[in-house]
């Protein structure tokens, strides 16, 4: 209690005397660090470290996506504090959790989580290389917004995540847009934080290697409002909310195309200090939002100079497809950009073909393959990769 | 693999034939309901669960604040699952935590976490009364941006939150502030994390009981740049990053203070369309940000018509103090909202004095008086009562 009242107070203590209802005031002024949470040692091994005095065994998992990981079991010592060090990790911003007895969990000792769908996972930034453009760093930032609109076309209002650039607010210029689609279990927040949207444009903007862009991140479930917690439902929130970002109720196909085109473009383009026009917008998205970006698109043909498909593709090259993409060309779209790692299971095969008929229609495309599974560990170097060649 | 696929694809199936990938392709329609986490009765019982197989002893604590409920132990059945069924609980937004085998841990099956200085907790509202304030509801909607400023007082670029109520985006009009300060353990997150403000703001403007009003909130630690996670600290943050937050380096006295008045208020009225003067001016804080906002206010008597101090008061009355409160009565003050717990050990003696020395200086006072604790509960009740009050 002494403790807890010594945090409240630092900063504030003349007002309150804390020191007075305290036996040890000294607390107040030299916490103790934590003994417990992980440690990343200048090599990028890695000690991770949980105190469980009962427990017969231990085990952490991590990776790029987490599920992937096989589990390491961790050591016991005299005091009941479980350890083992791994690595060296290659740079990259990783999810972890232990297993103890049987039961996951994340760790207890360290604040930095992260949300995959309905699962929360800790967070480890290993720095280096394209992790570097991960990291919260001492560069200008710009503001990330969690903005409310209508959507007619859905029949809701929705909400959206923005992200306008350093300078945004102090000018009076107008920049282009990127509409940035998530995947199929996450929502509006995830391109954020799974995918550390906010930083990769800040660290690529100081650099001088992205032109400052506003970044739209829509919800793409037509029928939901928003992510779990900021959805208007009777509260507290039923079992069926969480099984809807499980992949609950889907709404009618389309239906969240025609809302970007007809609510949330529109409404961009009045709210915003934005250039409406098909040389300033690019689409990208992964997994459903690379469909989104492909049906959305291919539909829209004079709306987007900039289109990304990440970890996507078509099921099938017909004669219809085919002219769809012919309408493209006509159009003069300055990229076509495709993502795809050859251990993704579910989209590689459609990615190449989605990559033949770009080819074969004359499309400027950039394809990427990495190594990488249907991952955020690809999703977020294909952004990263892709922003700086947009609206050059 | 192929749960998590057919996820991944909700809305795209057509793009790529999940099925085909998937030996029981009706998975991906009708994903079972949970059969963890909390359930809430129609009569505000609640049933807590969670699967431990090996445990030998589980327990959940819950309250408004987490740290004073007595933890009540769950039973386990056949297969391994714990649970206990509690209450009815009175209407409130709720922490808990599971103890198993000694080691505290959230609900690994409830993604709805809140943050209390570096501790997670999971999250739990019991709807009706005042708790239904805190509910995200069907109504429309403020913005909620973070907000990055340059603060020359020190020296150092910085977050905060800022609130502008529904209709800001679309109309012209001008708006008056509230500037909302967070207590020492806390960060610029905290306020609309824990004390649910965009929740309030919106719910009580909604209903009309609150006019339209933009709701500041800043990091009160003037050496801090931002919450955890956003800090441009070294990557992985070390311990001593974490232990900031536990009551780490302090900022000079009356460094926040100034940085208020020459960095942020400035910097708010250039950005916003707000009305710049006394009469649509408020400020509020709780603990130390109570503490700020006692000294602000004195210090700067012409610059806010409303102030409102939560949990927190003053050490000394003399006559120095009581002459600074009489300028701040020459001053014709609309309000001073004074909120306090009668179980909070830490501020109640203060808060009197406070109280004391605005009654005998004549000043405008309301005083509400709970049975709280140092607690968030208490906290989310005085902004909703007192933010109807303000610019009337």
């Amino acid at each position: 209690m002494c403790k807890e009242i010594a945090v409240r107070l630092a900063g504030a203590a003349w007002l309150f005397g804390s020191a007075a209802l305290c036996q040890q005031p000294g607390t107040a002024t030299a916490p103790p660090a934590p003994q417990c949470g992980p440690v990343v040692r200048p090599d990028n091994q890695v000690t991770f470290r949980i105190q469980a005095p009962k427990a017969s065994e231990v085990s952490v998992r991590w990776g790029v996506q987490l599920d992937i990981g096989n589990p390491v079991k961790l050591t016991r010592d005299g005091e009941g504090t479980w350890s083992v060090t791994v690595g060296p990790l290659d740079p990259e911003l990783y999810g972890y959790t232990f297993t103890v007895d049987g039961m996951r969990l994340i760790d207890p000792c360290h604040p930095e989580v992260k949300r995959d769908g309905t699962k929360l996972e800790s967070m480890l930034l290993i720095p280096g290389g394209t992790a570097d453009l991960y990291a919260s760093r001492d560069v200008p930032h710009g503001t990330l917004s969690q903005v409310w609109y209508s959507s007619p076309t859905a029949n809701l209002t929705r909400r959206m995540q923005v992200y306008t650039p350093p300078g945004y607010e102090e000018g009076t210029g107008r920049y282009p847009v990127l509409y940035l689609l998530h995947g199929g279990g996450g929502d509006e927040t995830e391109w954020n934080n799974q995918g550390r949207t906010s930083q990769i444009m800040d660290n690529l903007i100081a650099q001088g290697k992205a032109k400052p862009m506003i970044v739209v991140m829509p919800n793409g479930h037509a029928n939901r409002t928003a992510a779990l917690g900021a959805i208007a439902a009777p509260v507290p929130a039923p079992p069926s909310a969480y099984s809807m970002m499980a992949g609950g109720p889907r709404a009618a196909a389309g239906l969240f195309e025609q809302s970007l085109v007809k609510d949330i473009i529109p409404y961009v383009e009045k709210h915003y200090r934005v250039t409406a026009n098909k040389a300033n917008r690019a689409i990208a998205g992964l997994s459903m939002g690379g469909g989104h970006t492909v049906t959305t698109s291919l539909a829209n043909p004079d709306m987007f100079n900039y289109i990304g498909v990440f970890s996507a593709g078509i099921r099938e090259v017909n004669d219809d497809v085919e002219k769809q993409f012919a309408r493209l060309k006509a159009g003069n779209l300055k990229l076509y950009y495709v993502g795809c790692g050859t251990a993704d299971q579910l989209a590689f095969a459609n990615t190449q073909k989605l990559v033949g008929v770009l080819k074969k229609t004359g499309l400027p495309y950039q394809y990427k393959e990495t190594s990488h599974g249907h991952w955020w560990g690809a999703w977020r170097i294909y952004l990263a990769e892709m922003t700086p060649e947009l609206f050059r």
